[in-house]
């Protein structure tokens, strides 16, 4: 099987103009098949505001109805895709800008209302392998929006981990994978104000402890409650860690937290 | 030779959503290889004015600055491009949506400063038909916004009339290319307050007489030289008609106007 490498590269880089022009490069540079998902950083949050929006968000998710809809077609599927596919192209890297409705890549339902209404927001149900496969055994390289449809002509927002751990799944029945969440930090912070206190391997067993010690910071939960699942899924390995260090992965000599189903 | 049809879809049926969704249902049922083109209505200008920017025109060309660069990518880009593909996914219509970025589909150079600059805008240098081919020959219909970029890691606004002859002509090598512009009108007309007055069929010699006589509305022209631009480098076909129309031209009864070289 070929490696395949599904990268997903962090906000907080995008919303760095010279550090996200680094990654690029190195994204460019880094050998074999691979896939990029970006999310929105402040971008979108930045627009809604000067048009005048309300960003509406219950437990640090965003609510999206259909002017905040709009943004985020703007701002993901248009502005920042574009940007970054006009940008590898410069490297040499062939690339083309997805969302999930581009040769119906990923299918998602709206998420049912519960006690709360998110809106216009999915839940993917269905990644197309074999378009990506002809994709890549061609050449190119996607770079997935944060964007998916419902295939009865609605665009939902979902969030870019998600697709990112989804797309490596529905990749693994092909492709050796590995998934690897590229952010502004070394890894998993044992001490989130220390930058060098990374948890360098991370199985189910350790993660519950860690968990039980309250080690882990909030936001990296469902991050790694992802991974692990991935891995379950027949995702070969997940890394997190920082953008910067994307060329050591081919090395095996990264800095970073390593995910591993192994004890 | 295959036949295809580049059909370019005006702003003045993107404005009207029900329009433009028949417009949509009748593009999805047309038959055989097919590719859009369409423009950006006037979304893009009512963004800019709710974000306080200024648009800039000089000979009803729009002078494209970073911001309003920015703009087009969002609306072009994003918007008007994902909620086309997403619809015509829904209406078993397997798109995909581009910019000249995406597999490096058209490339232009930024239009060099005389009198004026125009800014962030392109004129197109290369189609790639190699990539168009591929997609369409593996069941696919690229939605092309008025996108290009330079190669160098810029995006540019490029006309969309101009995008859409630019790739009828560059795909005339591989297929029998038709390149249809579909607006609220029923073709050119000799009295531009009689919809009933459409010119049937246009050749240079009568095209010329009718410019000496002033009858051709002035809005028209860029586009007709450019329809006879593309027949003389081997577009089989243009035609200039009403957006409801579309299914009569497989029948090769429509009403509108058909450019030809033929005296």
């Amino acid at each position: 099987m070929d490696k395949l490498y599904i990268i997903k590269i962090g906000g907080n880089v995008i919303d760095n103009p010279s550090k996200f022009t680094q990654f690029l490069q190195k994204f460019a540079a880094l050998e074999g098949k691979k896939i990029l998902v970006h999310g929105g950083g402040k971008i979108a949050s930045q627009l809604a505001d000067k048009l005048g929006l309300e960003v509406k968000m219950h437990k640090g998710r965003r609510i999206t109805d259909q002017e905040m809809l709009d943004v985020v077609l703007m701002v993901y599927g248009g502005l920042i895709n574009k940007n970054i596919v006009s940008q590898l192209q410069a490297l040499s890297c062939n690339s083309i800008g997805l969302t999930g409705a581009d040769m119906n890549v990923i299918r998602a339902v709206k998420r049912p209302v519960k006690d709360i209404d998110y809106g216009f927001v999915g839940d993917v149900t269905q990644v197309n392998q074999k378009a990506l496969s002809d994709l890549l055994e061609n050449g190119y390289t996607p770079v997935i929006a944060p964007l998916t449809h419902d295939g009865q002509g609605i665009m939902l927002n979902t969030n870019a981990d998600t697709i990112a751990s989804e797309v490596a799944v529905g990749m693994a029945a092909v492709y050796e994978t590995h998934l690897l969440y590229c952010f502004e930090k070394k890894g998993v912070l044992r001490d989130v104000n220390d930058e060098n206190s990374v948890i360098s391997l991370l199985n189910e067993q350790s993660y519950n402890s860690y968990l039980a010690e309250n080690v882990i910071f909030a936001g990296m939960i469902p991050k790694l409650d992802n991974a692990f699942a991935a891995l379950k899924k027949g995702v070969t390995q997940v890394v997190i860690f920082e953008a910067d260090n994307l060329p050591t992965i081919e090395k095996k000599e990264f800095v970073g937290t390593k995910i591993t189903l192994a004890e």
